[in-house]
């Protein structure tokens, strides 16, 4: 059942894609033998992180964005995270709603993923959905998600080229420094520009660019956008484009990917370690040390040293 | 010679304490029997956490809150912590300079601590100076750290009572929304009161409080201030003293302190375990794991299941 999913993701269906998505969100077993039935077929979208603060106009940027490049001929996928509290769903219905013009698109496929519980499980969720979309076939896998989390770091840096967007009128902050999520930006895009201060926004990212960046052999551009209006929108695009290149030419592309499956393998292993330990244990054992700590009678650290030589 | 210094540290000397917090910074196995050796002396201060957006004014609160303790005989550890990029180095320097009113006094202590490397490590660091100035007898014990991303909530829970500062004019954004961090705040404060938006912004955040935490039994109170006139933050400490007083009665406290426990014993076991089994495996094996998931031979689940079973 599973595998016929399969099959049929890898033949184009969007229905099968949309449902491989939801079961994915689930995190079943059997979504687990789908990932890896789809895994010989990923790693040949380029893929792309769009992110900044609420109410910079990422999603009509990233709209805009796939457009241009279905204008182009390449196949896009979206996939848009919303990290923060329930509060938030309404932006993602409002996302929804404004990419309408590009849902009748067979080239298009675009998936909202919403926090069930964990941030954690987001992220694994969102990383899973992107190589389902990669192995799916599509040329650009567009990764949306709100600036400046931890999390939101850790799910932008599945992104080969990340963008973050910044738009004037926030007062004096520009957003990025609060998650130090500049130093990961590839390209900086200050949307809303026909507002004022926009060429404000553009300086200060500039200066703090030219403070921390020197050693980056990749100096983002800092480009001005209305997306509303599809101006500028293009030279995002090419940028991207040019950043592809500069990854592949410079051999960045291996070392970001050898990057990227080491920290994965590493979570993976430390998740099954940890369960297979915790099946060995005698039952209580744990909640006994836990008292013990609470009763300060021991160190969480020698806790955690005599547990280990119990089992072993 | 470690010992000697938790000896110093236990008798009330500040220089001691203030080489311990140094030495837990740079993380020092020496550091680790120093922390064991006071963790029986740990569990008595109130530890309050203060978190939000630069500009909100929440060092000026936190000094101003620090002299009301210290007019009513508590004495204060402050611990100040930026998880942002190294270019806001300059805002705890500023933060220290405006702290100065409080530094001849042998009842506060304060620290800055900056990130050097990792998140996780900083969040490390922290939990411990923590642990270090509650132990060295510290009443009241505050956490400030700039607002909104996954490691200051993670930094903001080893609070008992966490302070969300809020400030007008911010454009339409609440920044508290961004990392859902409204969802573990005790109390809300409206910074800067005095400025043009204060009502707009206490509304705001009474309608969003309104809406997703009905079934909390504390019911966060929105206070507003002046903190660079002192004005309103008696009221704020009041507050505090207040939600101490429910924790206790609530039971929540010992819940509280339970779930902290058990989160950090299963953080050190997971950082043990994967020590443990990686001293285990043979040399290249995991490269070589690497490998075969680079070249798309076998997918990251698959790889770790076989690599665990070659080892056990």
């Amino acid at each position: 059942m599973s595998m016929e999913l399969v099959e049929k993701v890898l033949a184009g269906d969007r229905l099968a894609l949309a449902r491989l998505v939801s079961r994915i969100e689930n995190n079943g077993a059997e979504a687990r033998a789908a990932l890896a039935a789809l895994y010989p077929y990923t790693g040949r979208a380029h893929r792309v992180g769009v992110t900044g603060a609420p109410g910079t106009g990422k999603s009509t940027l990233v709209n805009e964005m796939a457009k241009v490049w279905r204008r182009q001929g390449q196949t896009v996928g979206i996939v848009a995270v919303d990290p923060t509290s329930p509060f938030s769903g309404g932006a993602l219905l409002g996302d929804r709603i404004r990419m309408r013009d590009l849902a009748g698109d067979p080239g298009v496929f675009i998936r909202s993923m919403a926090t069930r519980g964990s941030l954690g499980g987001l992220a694994r969720a969102t990383g899973d959905a992107v190589k389902v979309l990669d192995a799916a076939g599509f040329d650009i896998v567009l990764i949306e998600t709100v600036g400046a989390g931890q999390s939101e770091v850790d799910i932008a840096r599945t992104a080969h080229t990340v963008l973050v967007v910044e738009a004037p009128g926030f007062g004096d902050d520009v957003q990025a420094i609060k998650a130090g999520i500049l130093e990961i930006a590839d390209i900086l895009v200050v949307n809303k520009a026909d507002q004022p201060g926009a060429e404000h926004t553009a300086r200060t990212l500039r200066a703090m660019l030219d403070l921390g960046q020197a050693r980056r052999s990749w100096h983002p551009p800092i480009l001005k956008t209305v997306a509303t209006e599809g101006q500028g929108v293009a030279a995002v695009v090419e940028a991207v484009t040019q950043h592809r290149a500069y990854l592949e030419t410079s051999g960045e592309l291996a070392r970001q990917e050898r990057e990227r499956v080491t920290a994965e393998l590493h979570h993976l292993l430390r998740e099954a370690l940890v369960a297979r330990w915790l099946r060995q244990i005698p039952d209580g054992q744990v909640d006994a040390a836990i008292e013990r700590i609470l009763a300060r009678e021991v160190d969480p650290h020698t806790a955690v040293e005599e547990l280990i030589a119990s089992v072993s």
